[in-house]
Formats: C-alpha cells, structure tokens, sequence
C-alpha cells in the first residue's frame, strides 16, 4: 500500500533542488517506491496547491527555522489532516514543540538518509492513524457532551414553559424529532434558538 | 531540563550489555548528558523494577522482535505512563503499529547513531507531552459525560419516587452533596447504588 503513496515535498525557499539534500531525499523516496508529485516552495499559493494535487503525505525538507513554512501548512490541512513529515536540523525544543502542535507526525533531526527514509514515512503514517483515532474519539465524546447539554436544556425549556414533566418533555422532543425527520439534538437545538429569539 | 532525565535502558534479553548496539546507545545518553539508572532485560520482574526506579524515560533496545518486551513494559506502565523510546531493526508495519497503540512515543528503525539520540529523545519527550494533553482532554471529557448521565439518572429517580419537579430534584440533590460534602455526581451515584441494592 504504501509503494503507491503520492508525496508533495515542500523544500527551504532559498535552497536550488539540485541541492545534496535534496538529492538524498529525493533519491531515497524513489528506492523506496513512493512518488513524488511536486516539489514545492511553502508560500501563499500552498493551500490552493494541496487542494488541488490532494498528496497522502506532506514531506518539509526544513534545514532551518520552519516556523513559517509550518504556518502555511498548518492552514493548508486545518480542514483535512494529512500525514506530515520533517525532516530538519533544527534541535531548538521550542520548535519541535510546535510542530507537533502543528500536527507533524515525524519530525527527524539530521536523519536525512537515503536508506532511512522508508521506515520513518511507515512510522509516520502509524502515528498518523494512531493519533487521527484519538482525535476522533475526543471529538465524538465532545459532540455527545454538547448534544446532551442541548437536550437537557430544551427539556427544562418545556417543562417550565409548559408544565411538563420530565418524562412529558422528553417524549415532546422525541415526537418533534420523529416527524420533523430531525436528531433529538437538533430538535433541542431548534426550541432553544426560537426561544434565544424571543427573548 | 533533559540533562537530567533518569533513564532506564531495556535490553534484548539475549544480548550481552558489550554489544556493539547497546554500546553505541550508552555512549550516545551519556554523551548528551543523560543518567543511565539502570539496563535491565525485559521479564516478570519489569513492573516492580519500574516501580522502585521511577524513571523519567524508558529506552527499549529490540533488535528484532518486541512483542513479547512491549507485552511487558505496557503492563508495568499502564497505570502511569512514562516516555517511551524503542530503538528496532523491525520495519514490520504490524509491529510498528502494535508499538504505537502500546504507547511508543518514538519508533525508530536502524537509526541508532550515537550522535542521533539527542534530538530523537528530546522529540519523543515533546510527542509524550503533547499525547498526554490529548490523552487527558479525552479522559476529562468523558468523565464530563459519564457524570452528567449519573445525575439526570439520579434525579429523574427522585422525580419519580418522591413526586418532586426537575428543579426540586436538582436542588435536593445539591443540598444532599452539600451537606455530605461530596461532589454532585458522587452524591447521584451513591443514590442509584441504594435504587440497585434495594432492586
């Protein structure tokens, strides 16, 4: 699976492609079987790019400070998270930090070589999933929270207005759900804004 | 601050500790200034030494094979989790992934270069923190929902025993804990204990 993923470069802005590094990188993501589909500087138009070629891995052939290049990147897959891997010399903690902040599944330092370059982009996609499931897990207990609070609110909403029981209220929402098609949540949700907007 | 770390090494259990591997890897921590406390084989006696030792970081050493090691290291951790950094001649998907859902913070495939191990220590301490927060924000989250369903349970209880209104039972509810000095989901929970111990 991996031997067909399809890999955007993002490389230093000043650097020529022709560079060692580069050279390295490129070589040991060829041996290894992936293809590159662009080698790109990291600039305004990155967004527009990734949206376009949709790569299933970002490498940052980062030599230095990369703290704008992660800008960029981090508003280029703020929406749709994609497997990020760097490649840097830069040792600085705070920078690391940030970049694992940023989403990077591998940040390597000095480990540009030809051979390595298999294994880190396996380890890479890994962590990738691995955290992706975590993400999700926390998004979906946050959703179910906020749903619940929603529903607990539109419920006290009915009783007090209508002098409902619990029960009464909850069996409302449920009805109103059912044949408006719609989630109890949403439903909730829906009694709340009328209510926010008749004050 | 990582000057200091106390580190335990976990070595292959056939190995002898002269090893060129297990040489390059000692060289390297004390190198970059880390304490070595102890290097010790992966066995039954793994937690209690974790225990007693309380390392700041674990470094398993596994040229090949590690399941059997990971089995153990996530038994002894799993109550407290520590960074973990593995060092492996094993570029099998499977085991990778097995290493990172056991909490592997790094996974680093034929890169034991002594003058590598500092920045990948110090990326594998900033990768532990940043899934920590993660791991917590999901742990807080659910502990958030779980609560919640215990008091809307506990007060429709007291709705429907003692013929009370939904802010009757809330306050009742609040005035138990209160005088109980106990949180609101405690006091919820403690009532539903008595509601399945009575049937």
């Amino acid at each position: 699976m991996s031997r067909h993923l399809r890999i955007l470069v993002i490389h230093p802005p000043a650097e020529s492609e022709a560079s060692l590094r580069a050279h390295a990188l490129h070589a040991g993501l060829k041996e290894a079987g992936y293809q590159i589909i662009a080698s790109l500087p990291a600039d305004l138009h990155l967004p527009e790019q990734i949206a376009r070629l949709q790569p299933d891995m970002i490498i940052i052939d980062a030599e230095s400070d990369a703290r704008d290049v992660l800008e960029h990147i981090v508003l280029a897959t703020r929406n749709e998270r994609r497997p990020i891997v760097m490649f840097t010399e830069d040792e600085d903690t705070c920078a690391m930090e940030a970049a694992l902040e940023a989403g990077v599944s591998a940040y390597i330092v000095a480990g540009l070589q030809a051979e390595r370059i298999k294994p880190v982009l396996n380890v890479a996609l890994a962590r990738f999933r691995h955290e992706q499931k975590l993400r999700e897990e926390l998004e979906s207990t946050r959703h179910k929270l906020a749903e619940r609070k929603v529903i607990d609110r539109a419920k006290g909403l009915l009783m007090l207005r209508h002098g409902l029981s619990e029960d009464q209220a909850y069996q409302k929402l449920r009805t109103l759900a059912m044949n408006k098609n719609l989630k109890l949540a949403e439903v909730a949700q829906r009694i709340l804004d009328v209510e926010d907007l008749l004050g």
